[in-house]
């Protein structure tokens, strides 16, 4: 951390600020300039509230060279995290191929739509229980019975399952989820993450529509300060000038953060583009650039499905393009070796 | 609502679309083309699912003439909502002005800066209790301590408060807060919005960093259509790509949401802006541009704010600004007249 | 083209607009609803000035249904477009992989730079000699210079090159240059657009930083309206809130394009992501995609480039990058068929 | 600036570096630490290029302390520009009220605008000759005629004129415009602000639509340090994901801009919300909010205009918003006093 001085600091302030570090175990190197002094706090600067430094009298600026997150950083555990789901794995060369429908509508359909993934090579099977819409006279999902056909689906096909939570409230319906989703909306709804934080169960945790890279880590060290480890990442578009597409899925964000963090990272290609014609070359795409899984909404009649229908993919297309993936997949570990 | 068919759309599909508009009490009127036809539809379209319709085999396009929210527009409730809060009002000429600090520190600290920012001419006291911080290891409130000396603060001055909700768990704490605060990063909690719509109290909706005008206004309506109809909006920046502030204050939000809804607006010139040096000039902004209120971070000694202290200004520059702000108002009255 | 009229339309003003759109050939359908009268305008509205329309009193709204693009437009030209340069093709399955400096050094520089990725598969030569440079005391390029050495390199390797032009009157200088570059701070230079336009040589139109896809479009008809039609189409990345990349890579932008328009698409993952380390992964990503082409910067000794040396990948990364990019052609073409 | 070097870093490479900055005469002040060893660098570096720091292999992280401009700066030049069109003053205190036509269509439109303004109250007439479209089939302005005609109303009305210069080519035909303006797609076009910069006559620079104001102010340096140093800043709005209004007005950039530099700055109401109606609100907010000026459109008949009719106000509207404009100027200087 960096704290650039005002000219003539309050020598008083000043060693009040040395202490401050000082007792934190911080260590400090002074360079004073012509025009600024420049302090240099040297060692662990995560904990830190920049915030609290920068209102400071005597303080110009404060540049953080340190990441502010520590559990999710690849500096303090450099080799990926594997993250077991039942038999499946994803992070490490594992990949989640995670497929379903948007939302829960019968247990006819989620039968059969997760009958159908499966057999194509999906391995988590994902569906909407609680919707979080825009409108509050939009279709709000099936919640708690959405949930029990989910459970039903499971045991008829073996596949695990995700969902999407919106209120800690709901917690207790997940005890059998074996992967609680929280959704862009939630990525800051830090009580909620708190409290998911101390549950040991795996959590798709997916970026805000207005997040940067670096506050989808703080909201993962949320979590794994709270002592769940089993963070998998979701990157499902950002919201930009663009209306070509539904957000901008930005693909940067896998190697991003890889770089940054031991996490395993899944692309939502569905969402993100807001239509079924470019899930296709997005899912190729976020698996070239290195994903870790992908999660894709498939529905067996897209044009009646109750809710984000225009995204769904069909079974027959998932199928296709499950095949697809195996086949880069397997090139991609090539190039690697 | 205008539906573009693709060409040649099956004839039994298109039946069945308009027999669902015609069950929904919407009328219809079919323009043909050469290259595409058009359905109009007529009525009361805001409770259409969009995504539904866009969804269907034979639609290419659907486009929305009316606005998707009904409770919290203009055209169905020309006059503009005034909210009273005790004695104070704001909306249909009626100015609120907030003041307090970020976060709720200690009985003295509430209770100094509250008598000061009365005395300037504050009419509504703020300050945080619970408070969403992008690091877990930055200082999260007083929380339930907070509400409480927020309530000693109210008592000693007879200012009514305003603080924010972060979570459903902790609605029962907010039953003497006189004006609930929905913060920016929980707009689309849509679950405590159907909570917080069964309350009557007013509703201080804090517009999120990512959301359009028309979100903003489909959040209202959440909590509106649950039944609260004293709606507060507050514009507090955008994040937009430049980084010269901490976000983007909209101001132009304030004349586009009168233009589309009765409620009131109130704008916070210290988080949009993330800086003391701005509020002042920002203040004034937003009062000339028509906003029916502001809410404003004043703290005793900003350098020992335990949160945002770069962002407060002190009570002798709230002094200042209060005054220049009733003078503005009466001038604009006067332009009105 | 849909207008929506305001409540009890002028009568004249409506005929005068309906003898409007009649005179230029174009059909109206009414739909009088309750509320509003919505006019259908049937046939080619591309050349209708949506403002005019917008401005008139009696109209509420106008949307359209029909792309204002023409000549780029795939409906009315649904093959894909083929581009030579020379015996390199773009488009309709064929790749281009453009490698080069981002700069133009020496003869050395470029001339072995361009000897290397040739070796390794590169079919166009890339070099700035016209830098445009956000300060005006960083390095601008070596202008007419820079262009004489891009023409040694090609005459020494034979591979065809592109260059940015920055100003009409540079225009003469580009006579022996392949493929003109328009870069992104250009796309909506409409006089520059419009001399270009006169050129019979393939123009490299890179997006703008803030531009849609449909302005993107709109500046490729510019070019083409004025009889140049060997238009390729760049995505560089958009200008975003987020700041781990340099830009946000726009990867959907591929097939977005391809369903829009016939024109081949290809990606700058080093500007986009203005980080070597990324350029790999994003390339990658780029074919998967379904891009027709990559321009990567590759530069023999990154640290001593004299610009954006962060972005250019050494001559061993591209060599294994591009037989990568080789092999995964292949197998997309095996998916395709 | 602040250097952070990468762990070890070669002595070789570490010696040329600190030699480097010693020959520019910048000093160095080392702080090593058990993480990096962080330089210091102190003395003016606004023209060091920090891509070229960044780039080098030792190198881990650059950060500027020190803004890169210097021309453009208020530490080099405390005191406010205030810059002389004829006797017409802008800046230190003095308000520019320019308005007229979005484009130049007749001589009797100019001129009938031009003194209906003028007895208004505006200080200098716009009016666009040459216009940049998005679309190559709208209208494209009347070029050197409308330049013509522009002068002709300043004969007539004696009113100082501002037009848009879109191409180096045209600048002969600026002799006699009193106010040469950069639009906002030019704002970076360097080669087009390099031969301004030559030029003794003030400069209108237009803030681009996807430029931070450390850009502009960048541009406004191109300028400058070509001599050039009447340039009058203008803020029109940025592209955001908001949709409501075309772009999104950023009047913070106001006291940010005024905070950095010397500069005056006005503000468009007009393009940047696109619409007539907002117009009012958004030149009282910015002139509240310490604008030196405003640029303002206004038409005689805004349903007829030939581009940009929506968002021209009428001579009327402009009549009542100029006196409020003066009343709210007097106000700010009583309160300054």
């Amino acid at each position: 951390m960096i704290i650039v001085l005002k000219p003539n600091p309050d020598k008083e302030q000043l060693e009040n600020l040395k202490s401050w570090f000082a007792n934190i175990n911080l260590g400090i190197h002074m360079s004073e300039g012509t025009q600024s002094t420049i302090m240099g706090i040297i060692g662990d600067t995560s904990v830190v509230d920049i915030d609290l430094i920068r209102a400071l009298d005597i303080v110009e600026d404060v540049k953080r060279i340190q990441e502010p997150f520590k559990c999710a950083n690849r500096k303090f555990h450099p080799p990926d995290t594997v993250i077991s789901v039942g038999e499946v794995k994803i992070g490490g060369g594992n990949f989640m191929l995670i497929a379903g429908p948007c939302s829960v509508e019968s247990h006819e359909q989620i039968c059969s739509i997760a009958a159908s993934v499966k057999q194509s090579g999906a391995n988590v099977l994902r569906g909407g229980a609680f919707k979080p819409r825009t409108s509050p006279y939009a279709f709000q999902g099936l919640r708690g019975d959405g949930i029990t056909l989910l459970l039903e689906a499971k045991k008829e096909t073996g596949l695990p399952i995700v969902s999407e939570i919106m209120e800690l409230s709901q917690l207790p319906l997940f005890e059998d989820v074996d992967i609680i989703q929280v959704g862009a909306r939630n990525m800051q709804n830090f009580e909620l993450l708190k409290e998911i934080g101390k549950v040991k169960k795996p959590v798709l945790l997916k970026r805000g529509l207005a997040s940067t890279i670096q506050e989808l880590l703080m909201s993962a060290e949320y979590l794994m300060s709270g002592g769940n480890e089993e963070i998998i990442l979701c990157e499902r578009g950002i919201r930009t000038f663009e209306t070509a597409t539904r957000n901008t899925l930005d693909l940067s964000a896998i190697p991003v953060i890889k770089s940054l963090s031991h996490l395993p990272v899944v692309v939502d290609p569905s969402h993100s583009t807001g239509s079924a014609r470019y899930v296709h070359s997005m899912s190729l795409a976020a698996v070239a650039a290195g994903a870790d899984g992908l999660i894709i909404e498939v529905h067996d009649n897209p044009a009646a499905a109750m809710c984000d229908g225009p995204q769904s993919i069909t079974p027959g297309a998932f199928d296709k393009l499950s095949s697809e993936i195996t086949r880069m997949l397997s090139m991609l570990r090539e190039f690697e070796s």
